[in-house]
């Protein structure tokens, strides 16, 4: 369920699907995710068509390495997961792809289980 | 009001525009969205500087014809009309871009009326 | 800790770049954010990978100079902090890009404070 959506600056083919991984293995390390419940949208920007920009807040060093890690979810993750699950894709980011921690910039977004159709034309999560 | 985003991998301007279309008439007949009402960012990744990773949860054979399609909108919606919207736009998809319904992959993130501003630097749903 | 996410339409780099300084510093000057929050996806869509499609709802004349800006930001700006951003982001778009307010949509999402991690792993909104 969780639909991730990763926007890097100039990655390459191959470090925006490791960061791709990353993230993925710590949704299903951290907060139960089913290995197979893998649903990514990866951009790699180059700097003219897509842009990134950022700022120091709060008092972090950024350069281009940096990643914008969104995710939605269905509400119910207590903040010790959330908590575990930066500390997961930071660590994996780095191990994964060389992506230094100060440059992975991860937020979420959640909604409810009648807000997901997997396929079909179904709402798996909420059958009437 | 609601904002549509839909990714697909290698569609084509074509079949990615008749995707787009299908969303919108889904909307407008099944939760009451007026035809002009229509707002929707397109992409069509190539693989390489964009990708889409998927896996088979919940036990959905995918390929590459997958679609992502992300959905904001007011709150409001009961769960019926959710489910209906999600099997309209899976027919349509079909019917109008030749995507099979177990491609079709979508979710809905909900705000409010003040959260919108159609421009001018209006809330139009919601002034003063 | 908004994360914009700003799409164009054959824009060009330039232009593209001061509509996000337009939302910047309307986010700056309204809702009160630091100026080194600032956190942007822009991407200058080409018509043919990706498209923007629109709409004239409510009775609003647009064209192809139309921009999406989608902010997401913790819960907790009033309505009236809400109304003064989309003036200010119109008005800005215009004396910085050019773009007449009638192409300026935006709308916003809402998340919490354990909902970011600005990097390094941590929670920073929410530290146990």
């Amino acid at each position: 369920m969780p639909l991730v959506r990763i926007d890097a600056l100039r990655a390459g083919t191959e470090r925006l699907e490791a960061l791709g991984r990353a993230v993925h293995d710590a949704l299903v390390e951290t907060i139960g995710i089913p290995p197979g419940d893998l649903f990514q949208v990866l951009t790699d920007h180059d700097g003219v068509r897509g842009m990134l920009r950022y700022g120091d807040f709060p008092d972090i060093r950024r350069d281009d390495d940096i990643v914008f890690v969104a995710i939605t979810l269905r509400s119910g993750r207590t903040a010790d997961q959330k908590r575990a699950l930066y500390r997961r894709i930071a660590d994996l980011a780095q191990s994964y792809a060389g992506t230094e921690p100060r440059n992975v910039f991860v937020f979420l977004t959640e909604n409810e289980s009648i807000d997901w159709s997997f396929g079909e034309g179904i709402a798996q999560y909420a059958r009437p």
